[in-house]
Parts: C-alpha cells; structure tokens; sequence
C-alpha cells in the first residue's frame, strides 16, 4: 500500500551542476528501491527546472536582470569548486560523457519517469520573479508548508 | 504532552543571507506546525546572531580581527550566489520588501516568539572568539552533545 | 545487540576544512554516544581522504590533471568562507591548536578508531580517476545504493 512506502525529500537550495547531480542520483537511487520521494527546489535551485530557451513573459525591471543573471536550465549551471569561468563544468561533462554517465538534463528525465516528484517552491518563484511558463513540464507547485508535510512522513531529509 | 511533539532541528553552518533566509523559514514552519524546532548555530552561521553593533569586550589580536572581518548580524551577511560586492543582497531584500516578506531579523524575531530554540555552538565561540555580550538575547548555549541528543529524538534534521 | 543501536550517515560532499570539520565532529560525537556512524564521501569531499603524498599510479591526462588542482588531503584543504588564499586555513588551525582542538587528521584518526565507517563513492572515484592506493587506508568502497540502505536505517542523515 502507497502508505507504506519509505519517503525521502530533498530540499535542492543550490544552483550549482555539482550539487543538483548529487540531489538526483539519491533521488533517483532512491526511487528505484521504490522509496517516494520528493525534490523541493528553492532559491538557486530553481534554475535547474528553468526551459532552456528564453520563455516570452511579461516581467518587471529588476524580475528581468534576475532571470538574466541566473542560469537558464540544467545544460548551464556552474560548479560549486573548480568551476574556472564555466571551464569546469565543460570537463566535468567530459568525464562523465566518458563514463556513460548520464548528464544532469537525462537525470531530470530520469526522475520524472521513475515519479520522483518535482516541487518548485512557490514563494522563491515570487522573490525571483519566475514564472509556470518558464520552467520544465510536469513538476508541481507549493510552498514550505507542503515540504514540512512531506519530511515530517519521511525517514531520509537532506538539505542540498 | 511535550514528549509527543514531533521535533525538527537545523544545523546552521553556513553564514550567508539567503542559506539564513531558508532555515528560518523552514524552522518557523515547523514551530507553526507545533513541532519542537531546534537551530543550532555553527561556525560562520554564528554570524546570524551577532547584535549588529560593536560590543566592548576585551579580546585578542587574532579574535578581534575574526570579529572585525566576519558580518555583524543578521542584515550583514551576504550571498552564497550573485553576492555582487553586496549589491545582491540589496537586491533580494528588495524584492523581498517589495513581496512583504519578513525580514532576516524579523524572521529570527519570529522564530523566539514562536519558541524555536536557538542554541549558540560554545566550541566555535571559544574557537572564533566570540563572547555571549555580542550575541543576541534570549539564545541557549551548548555543544555538540546537546545537539546529537536532539537530533536523535527528531523526524527532520537538515545541515544547511 | 547491534540492530538496535542508533545509526547516523553524512554524505560529505564539500571539499572544505570547515565543513569535514563538522562532518568528523558530528561523526565522532554520535560514535561516542555509540551511534553506528557512516560517512560517505563524494565528489569533493574524496579530497579529504587522500594521502597526502603524491601516490604512483597510471592516469590519463585529464584526471592527472584533476588530481593535481584538487586539494591533496585533510592537511591542505580550504575554507568555505574567509580562504583568502590560505591565510584563513591557516588562521583556523592557528585558534585550534591554541584551543587544543584535534586536527582534521587527528579527527580521521579519532575516527577510524571509534569505528566510524568512512566509506568513499566509487562512483566519483571513477569520474575523476582516484585509484585506492591515493586514499587513507582502512576505508570502504562502495556506491549510492548502500549509502541510501544505511540511510533507511537511521535517524540523523546529513548532507555536508
């Protein structure tokens, strides 16, 4: 029975390649051995679940230098270490292209597939000025409140 | 009865704004869900309960250039992303005014109230120099001990 | 019986003193309070169980290179915050020294007698070519599915 199954939550706070790699492969680990589990995406971390290509919406001045000064989608996030003015994400794709690794986009997919659940955090959406529209299909929307229901249900919570 | 309460705590490493902004949200979350809510302040995180004007105390050379370099309070910590000299956390304070949200010191206001525990590392104060007159009222102090016997009675524990 | 002690995991993945601090700190706390603790080290957060000597092992050019420009272990890793080139590890280990605080290499140590298991991610390992004989002696290997079953298991899971 649904209830029964083991949960897990992430909450994914960073916008960093390195970081939402690591949040996906537990995720996804973990939806494979059946677990419910959840990524709560909040302030920098928003920017793994943006559409890659600009998205036409109406924004204010400030809402618009955000979302231009942040990257657009999973293909372009930075590192956390080593990240050499986007040199380093070029080698760590590299190395994982070689070790058939999947990239950080085929883990989103992956996730999606395997019914991780995808939350955008609804209040950080407000600060940055980030709309439904630009952000990847099928994930769900909520605030804190949703996230504390799940954790509180859950025997794994990580903060990423 | 108390004991039934279910119990969250944060670890709060981290000293930057916007990783401050999320555990208090996260933590007055949960106490407005009526769990126990624990923050354990750690290393640069000790800088969210500095009062935000200089406090006479005597110290060494060392300490007192640890006290001068790192953020006085709350509404003096920057970014862990876009940080920009400053000009970030102008502009996210902005927009969060703008959206009404709270404030990092209303949020830490918030958090009393609500009798979220605010508990002060002794061995990073010892290690960094900082002395109870510059911390915030109304704050416990305690170890690591202290914070593994919470942590062990509780459903969501997060490192932030 | 050992099913019935208390279990704890870290999923150390930053590649700073500060933080591995921390990590061992919390390690070594809930060992003494005889918690089964696991931390599992990934990404940069390998970094901190290499030899610190340079070890003879054949590899190609480009994890050669990523073994040269990451930080060769516990001794040689740098700050979070306040790194300033340096001078703040070296700060940080001026105060705990005069604080008779263990080292990070006396914290392994420590560790490794207590019997916490430090377990390295082989996943990682092999995306940026760390072979076994550059890390410490007398740790574990293995992948994301047994870090996830020992985190099933517990009640304090961290992600540092």
């Amino acid at each position: 029975m649904a209830e029964n199954k083991e949960k897990s939550t992430i909450v994914l706070f960073s916008g960093e390649l390195d970081k939402a790699i690591a949040a996906f492969i537990i995720a996804n680990g973990a939806a494979a051995y059946d677990h419910e589990v959840t990524i709560f995406f909040t302030f920098w971390g928003l920017n793994a679940l943006r559409k890659d290509e600009p998205v036409q919406v109406k924004k204010e001045w400030l809402e618009a230098m955000f979302a231009k000064m942040m990257p657009r989608g999973a293909d372009k996030l930075g590192l956390s270490k080593m990240n050499f003015g986007g040199l380093g994400p070029k080698m760590i794709k590299h190395v994982m292209k070689k070790h058939h690794a999947l990239t950080l986009p085929q883990l989103i997919e992956l996730a999606q597939e395997q019914g991780v659940k995808l939350v955008a955090c609804t209040m950080t959406m407000d600060l940055l000025g980030l709309q439904k529209e630009e952000l990847l299909d099928g994930i769900d929307y909520a605030g804190v409140a949703a996230y504390l229901g799940d954790a509180a249900d859950a025997k794994v919570n990580l903060f990423i």
